[in-house]
């Protein structure tokens, strides 16, 4: 078995190679060099028009114990050889850099920087893995939800993964990140626990098979439970699930609750329909129907279009697993750095595949809204030290295709990162969960409907101001010079 | 921000439901009566010819700390409402039942009981969720693990994959599991400190940005660590990474151990080649290639199959998600309880989807290994009182095609199940991570070669036992007679 640390740290949740590259710069002393790390995916997931940010509260937290322990020190020398003179180094540190994010439940699009790390170089390069890991994952997860809400509409949705969630985090944090993306509740009660989540649920299969009856398995659930949700298909849903739930309905009357009815397999659409019939026959018309069973976007609006009579969705397996498209893929990458003389320089990382060439400098993210119809007209990438609200008509243009332009009159750029800790200390307060729900809500609603269609939305708009793209072909530039003196 | 629980405990990581029939159970008085509960999946994933079994520390370790803390009673009775008399049930709670289990590194197919719960029923249903959590999540990723390892074969496989995993646990129970399947190593630090695992990595491209220079930042680097692998596609692999590798190789000379350099995106079939001959001209024919960037299975064998000059392969995305199926569909089903007179009754869920018809009765699955050839002839899942061993001729027939029989002579029946847990007490030691990764080896040896293949592999046979058959058979015609009567 394992080793057990009592003094378990995530500070080791690193790759080999950042404590490698911290290494190097604290051997040349440069390690306390400032540096501008930012973290962006370039597109976003699903096919989707936007993406949901989640992961803040995970990342702040992280932050704040970032110190190696006694145990992760002695694994570093005893395991992996590294010595005294830098291990003495690293057994000091905490993080005395500033971030600034985005907030939880914003909505973020390809090539933006969610997260921007200004730290020591050494500080900044050994966070990278951690940070990535969380908002990969939470984003992720945030975006489903958002996108399969967006189907849903109305009705309840509830987060059922746990069970195919890879692993433990996955299954609480995800749940998370389903409930800003506008999921109503989670079965997981830790998650329920840990953060106020509602949780949802009634009973499975085997609570019938343990009594061998769904009818006397029925009248047993509903004795100590008095709102009942039953499940209908453990034997045959038509011929025995309904019915018996209809029986013991009647027979308790008022002494229950009769929320109505959950189907788990076969046919929703049909099997809705006539279990709709079979309960409003019976005077339950109040009753709902619960439906779960590999349910996503796809498959709910294909039920809801054959008019299935599903009043709540259970989803699990491709929320949690991000099943169509299981990784993001954010990136965080250098974008300036403090010289010998302590002045910053912008960086940049060239590739064969174009879009994967970064974007220098140190930057803001404004969201262009139309003060006329508070739509966004799309996000404006910025340097630091530019102030596009101060503009009567600001130039918009793709950074791409350069020729695709638009100037854009009475608007607000609403600048979108916030101050999370400056040199160390946290200085941001995170909302509570049910205002981060509702920020998600308020963001999807400054979207015109064309950018919220789950199939081939329109493309969001991202753009460069003129001086941040002019700063990215003088630093490609200087690089095609570079190589070609090789 | 989430409250922060002192003793947080993984009991409350269940779905709500769980606690609800738990309850019911409990109120009914028939909360201890002896129940059996089998996990298994029904199909093997990636449609790969076998699975890896994954996740058993985890679970031995969930179970020994199964126990409601404080704040879990106090957040079951204030915010969901429990009554005292049920909570002081669960308070009272451990473990007490028996567990068996494959061992860590097993093979297994569909429809195997991979895990077998003899439990008091309530204490059965509340370590449901958490089981398939941990064990859907690592056997899916050892199984994809195995299957890359098979492509590679025997050449070193690196696990890259923490940043994109689904949060942390998923990085470093999947580095273990991927480790378990063939992989040589893992970039986590945690990881190897957790588990042992060897870690590996060097430098990333923000090394080469923070000296605006190549050739300085390999130099900066060699200064340091000796073991030098090179990334070189920061700015132009051929014309400016691999020179510069070289180059400082070169300069260094026996000051490092130039073990070589890793490329990371652009056409890996070609730059490796190129690559190759530019380091073997400069008189390095031992220097290795590392080659990561979206790999998998399907990549790697394209590569080979174009001569590519590959010699370590890092793989992170698309194993540590299992990209392509990104879920295993583990179910947990009750198959027989004790009743009111004391004595084992065997259950059955019936279903639209006949795949999903449970299989009644406390069963062992026993691998048929013909003395001969010292390979396996399938699978071979028998009721308890059975033993296929003592038989001359075996007769094996498909479970669904029943008319595909054959009959085996000269064969070993090895039993898969260990126990784990007896009466609540672990009984079983785990092996070191090496002697299962060993195991693992030893596993697949005993496969033909049909059932290796990683496209269309052969169906590797799992049957039943003809007593096994006839008693699903009855308990379906028993349901069957039951439903009509209603």
């Amino acid at each position: 078995m394992h080793t057990s640390f009592e003094d378990d740290s995530l500070t080791l949740h690193t790759d080999l190679y950042q404590i490698n590259m911290a290494e190097t710069y604290w051997d040349d002393q440069i390690h306390d060099k400032k540096a501008v790390f930012e973290l962006y995916f370039r597109k976003v997931p699903f096919g989707n028009g936007y993406g949901i940010f989640a992961g803040l509260e995970r990342v702040i937290e992280y932050i704040q114990k970032f110190h190696f322990t006694d145990s992760d020190i002695a694994y570093l020398r005893e395991q992996l050889n590294y010595k005294e003179d830098f291990l003495s180094y690293l057994r000091s540190l905490t993080f005395t850099g500033s971030i600034r994010s985005l907030e939880e439940g914003e909505l973020v699009f390809g090539n933006e920087p969610i997260i921007r790390v200004e730290a020591p170089l050494a500080q900044a390069q050994l966070i990278e893995t951690a940070l990535l890991n969380i908002i990969n994952y939470q984003t992720l997860i945030a975006t489903k939800a958002a996108r399969i809400k967006e189907v849903v509409g109305k009705e309840a949705a509830m987060e059922f993964g746990t069970r195919r969630a890879h692993e433990m985090d996955a299954a609480v944090w995800g749940a998370r990140a389903a409930f800003i993306g506008g999921f109503n509740s989670t079965s997981n009660t830790r998650a329920g626990k840990k953060f106020g989540i509602p949780v949802s649920g009634t009973h499975a299969h085997s609570l019938i098979q343990a009594y061998k009856d769904e009818y006397i398995a029925f009248h047993k659930y509903a004795r100590r439970h008095k709102d009942c949700v039953f499940l209908v298909d453990t034997y045959d849903t038509i011929k025995s699930g309904v019915p018996n739930a209809i029986k013991v309905a009647k027979e308790l009357g008022d002494q229950i609750n009769f929320i109505g009815i959950r189907l788990d397999s076969g046919d929703l659409a049909y099997l809705s329909k006539e279990a709709r019939k079979m309960l409003d026959d019976a005077g339950f018309p109040d009753a709902k129907i619960v439906a779960s069973n590999d349910l996503d976007e796809y498959t709910i609006l294909n039920l809801k279009g054959q008019g299935a009579k599903i009043d709540i969705w259970g989803i699990g397996t491709k929320l949690i697993t991000a099943y169509d498209q299981a990784a993001l893929g954010a990136v965080y990458k250098l974008v300036s750095i403090e010289n010998e003389e302590g002045v910053m320089v912008d960086t940049i990382k060239i590739s064969g595949n174009p879009e994967k060439v970064t974007t220098p400098g140190n930057k803001k993210v404004y969201r262009i809204i139309n003060n006329h119809y508070q739509k966004s007209e799309g996000d404006y990438i910025a340097l630091q030290d530019e102030n596009p609200g101060g503009e009567e008509r600001l130039k918009m243009f793709h950074p791409v295709h350069t020729y695709i332009t638009k100037y854009v009159t009475d608007f607000e750029a609403k600048e979108l990162h916030k101050d999370i800790f400056i040199d160390g200390e946290l200085v941001y307060s995170l909302p509570s969960l049910p205002e981060i729900q509702q920020f998600t809500k308020e963001n999807l609603n400054l979207l015109w409907d064309e950018y919220r269609r789950s199939l081939n939305p329109e493309e969001y708009p991202v753009d460069l101001s003129q001086k941040c793209w002019d700063n990215k072909m003088r630093l490609i530039e200087e690089v095609k010079i570079k190589v070609k003196k090789m």
